[in-house]
Order: C-alpha cells, then structure tokens, then sequence
C-alpha cells in the first residue's frame, strides 16, 4: 500500500478502532453521538472524486458495512452520512447515529456545541459492540 | 425498473436537471449555493446500506461524476456529501459546492437561514453548465 498519514486534527479527535481494506474506522471522542469516521488510507485525497473508481467502489462497501453495524449495535433511529472537509481537507466520511431528541436533532451535529469526550471504558465498551456487528 | 415516487418535499424544494442510470439528479432551489441533490429511483430506501450492493456501487459513480461536474462548473474550493434524512426519510444525497466566506462557512448547509429560491433564468443557466460538465 502506498504512504499514508492520518491527519493530525482527525488523529487528536478520535479513537482508532479498525483498519478495513480502504480505510481506518475510528470513534469520533465526543460522547453526545455514537459517531464514527472512515479516513481512506491514500495520502492525498480530497474529494470523493479523487480517489480511483475501485477506491470508490472498497470506500462505498466499507461505508455500508460500518454504518449498518452502527445501526445495529446502537438502535438509532437514522444514520447521518458526510464527508465536508471544511476545517480538514484529508478526505473523511462520518457516519453518525441520531435518535429523536438528541441535542442536534433534527439539525446536522457537526460545529454543534462542545466536544465531550468519552470516559475511557464507556468508549471501549462502545468500540467493542461496533466491532461485534462489523 | 421498479416503480418510484419521488418524496413531495424533495420534489417541491428542488428542480429536475437530468436522470442517471440510477439516481435523479435535481438542483436544490436556493440561490445561496449550488446544491444539487441525487435520488437513487428505488422505493423503500432509507440507508446507504439498504440498497444492494449494485445500487450502492452506481450510486458512489453518480455521486463522484455529478460532485466532479458541479466542481468542475462553479470552480468552488471545496464540495460537501451529505446523506442525513432527518427531515425526509427517502434516500438522498447532497451535493453542496462551498467557498470560504459562503453564507454558512466553515460549518455546514443544511438548517441554516431560509431557503431562497433561485430567479428561473438563473437556475436554468446554472443547470446548463453543470450538464455540460457531466
């Protein structure tokens, strides 16, 4: 596999969880959602048009893995999907567990309030009930 | 191809550019960012993940052709994908071309402001440049 370096932001915000055969799975550090990112391993990489068509396609799959293991270990109601890369340009996809109520809904959470970060077995317990649907 | 209603919100808040092999492609009428939106035309479809596996590989190339020519079209810096649904449960990807300083940045689109709709001798040029780019 070609070089890769995680972004330093991404790498301070979260919590590395997985590698897949594209990209990283790691747990967003912010306790009000169950929220994971998915960072293509190719350095680079801005835009979803910028990565190669089978990049695409391996980026595609591992997104709806990932999601559907969020759902199934959280019981959300939805899952919000998105890749801005505003503030980080290193092309990264969330995928966020929302439920009725919680303290965005319905608006998007990103630049919502103040990061509150996990106590660390709450985030290991999190981790492991992901990891068990992926 | 299977029957397919489009949602009547997306239909209301949006106008028809063009239909790809899966999705229909529709410019999000506000004036205050090219957005455009792609349906993927298959009833029941909520998540990423519930769409086979096809689907999700014609809906990433779709994604990826239609981000590039929205880029390519409105030289913007940088695109935002969004898939939420918190609103409107029908399966629908955003498209948003952003610019620093653009009336919601650095954060994002969705819930901000009211929607202003677009003079229709401007959406109907704006709607010509994306599809030459397509």
């Amino acid at each position: 596999m070609a070089s890769f370096t995680l972004d330093e932001r991404l790498e301070n915000d979260s919590i590395a969880m997985a590698s897949l055969g594209l990209c990283q799975v790691r747990l967003m550090n912010d306790a009000r959602w169950p929220w994971i990112i998915l960072v293509p391993q190719r350095d680079g990489m801005s835009e979803l048009h910028d990565l190669s068509p089978l990049d695409q396609t391996m980026l595609t799959f591992e997104l709806g893995m990932a999601g559907k293991a969020l759902k199934d270990a959280t019981g959300c109601l939805k899952l919000n999907i998105g890749a801005l890369g505003n503030h980080v340009r290193q092309l990264h996809m969330h995928v966020i567990a929302r439920n009725e109520g919680d303290e965005a809904w319905p608006g998007p959470v990103w630049g919502v309030g103040t990061r509150t970060p996990y106590d660390k077995e709450d985030a290991r317990s999190l981790i492991a009930s992901i990891l068990a649907k992926l």
